[in-house]
């Protein structure tokens, strides 16, 4: 049997999973990112889970995905900025360490783009030709799937719908002002309720915590990212929004606001769109990361 | 010789313009919009012209493209909605009219998306494969060019960067509030003015007057515009904005704020934005029509 190989390399830990040609999962693993260890044992890591698993199962591998935060050059294989918890990561020659490692064609995207290119293959939007796609992290990300494909504009920069202006004047972690994700990421979340309350809880605890306060700030989280839906689709008339990341899993608490803003200001165009939630939840990127593959091998 | 017509619908007056291979003007006409008479009105007044450059020069007509306000169906070369000032133009088949009366293929766009690809063709941004085009006109339009071609997205209704929120408060035209509109279009140029001095000016006598009101409507439309287009280069990585409409002509009093909102925040991609105001002025309609018209029949 032949499969392909996602890869998701998170600041904390590392996904990887043998895919057969339907994207379904064959085997699994998760293991830690060393990434205070630097980028050759990041991807040592990841190369020793690929290979665990390609012992313990009887498949061929024809290529390996894989997606990673930061700015990446897709085209190239490298990462080009990543964040300070990443120790020699930047300038990383990704694709090249695996294809020497593993004998086969490897294929690196920025996580985002490999979350929304997962969900358009086999998620929430599957078979959906115009999707934005945002994941609400530790920080805000955004992708576009435009007419079938990712698109990333003449520089790979397209889809930063987390750092834009238009929601309000809080400054951002980018040096910015009035960002999405000022109001809408994890960290953001948890600031703002602590602003509210003095108490220091992580984004999932304010929303296991339910009380008033934290019914606001995810409020205001939810009529943000709204927001940031209208402009987007007012822009590229895409018909679907897909979010993902650690703070869509408080669903019962983002999209209420979410559909109430959208109700009081339709896009423009008259056409409705749809929101949903990510239906791969952590397994999106890695999913994503394999379908890029079996896309340009052709498998 | 052969020749290309174009022909730019507007609500006040009917451009009509031959072009040789190189998009230069052969011809041209400009006659009355019969906007109260109706769609064949005006299309008729149009023909008129047409035919009278046709008697008056020497060329072989090839086709005609046609650019009008209002959401088109570029593909059936029909109108479907109108403002309330042109009577039955609603509905109105633009493009079978056209090639029943002249025997030639023709083609019809929305006026602002022939405008960008007027620019993109012979004007400001000749060349540049991924431009925002904006018009500050009565309203605000956009139009977005990508990887080299006009972007529609699925409905033909992306670009609309005039009514999308994050731009105040303000209430808008359209019925929502905080639109681009609200602060850039003539119309609001005129408006804000009477507000701070309750004087009834234009917009382009307010750009006469130049006083401290004045300078401080222009400044607050500048700085809407490079809200805009920092949204629009955020979200699709363009690398060129090119802005036309009455009110651009005022462009000594907008620039400064527009790049002064640039430079206090640049980017988030780290790639600097080329900002133009349109180099082909009342044209740009008529050469886009002409050059939608040579890239169909691939003349």
């Amino acid at each position: 049997m032949k499969a392909v190989a996602g890869v998701d390399i998170g600041g904390t830990s590392t996904q990887v999973a043998l895919f057969a040609d339907d994207l379904t999962v064959v085997d699994r693993l998760e293991v830690p990112t060393p990434a205070a260890a630097g980028g050759a044992a990041m991807v040592g890591a990841a190369l020793d889970a690929v290979r665990l698993l390609l012992d313990r199962t009887d498949v061929r591998l024809l290529g390996v995905g894989v997606g990673a935060a930061g700015v990446v050059d897709a085209r190239e294989g490298r990462i080009l900025v990543a964040s300070d918890s990443f120790r020699n990561w930047a300038g990383f020659a990704v694709t090249a360490a695996f294809e020497e490692a593993l004998g086969v064609p490897a294929f690196l995207d920025n996580d985002v783009n490999a979350f929304l290119r997962g969900e358009a293959a086999a998620g929430a939007v599957a078979g959906e030709p115009d999707v934005l796609g945002m994941t609400l992290g530790t920080g805000v990300g955004g992708a576009l799937w435009l007419d079938g494909a990712l698109y990333g504009g003449p520089h790979g920069a397209a889809g930063e719908i987390g750092h834009v202006p238009g929601f309000g004047d809080l400054p951002c972690t980018c040096g910015g002002r009035g960002h999405l994700e000022t109001l809408a990421s994890g960290r953001a979340i948890a600031t703002r309720y602590g602003e509210r309350t003095g108490r220091e809880l992580s984004a999932r605890e304010v929303a296991e915590a339910s009380d008033p306060d934290a019914l606001a700030v995810y409020e205001d989280a939810g009529a943000a990212v709204a927001r940031a839906l209208l402009v987007t689709v007012g822009l590229l008339d895409v018909t679907t929004v897909v979010i993902g990341g650690g703070v869509s899993r408080a669903w019962p608490l983002l999209e209420p606001s979410i559909l109430r803003a959208l109700a009081t200001e339709p896009p423009v165009s008259g056409h409705p769109v749809r929101v949903v939630p990510s239906l791969l939840g952590g397994d999106a990127v890695a999913v994503g990361a394999a379908a890029r593959v079996r896309a340009e091998l052709g498998v």
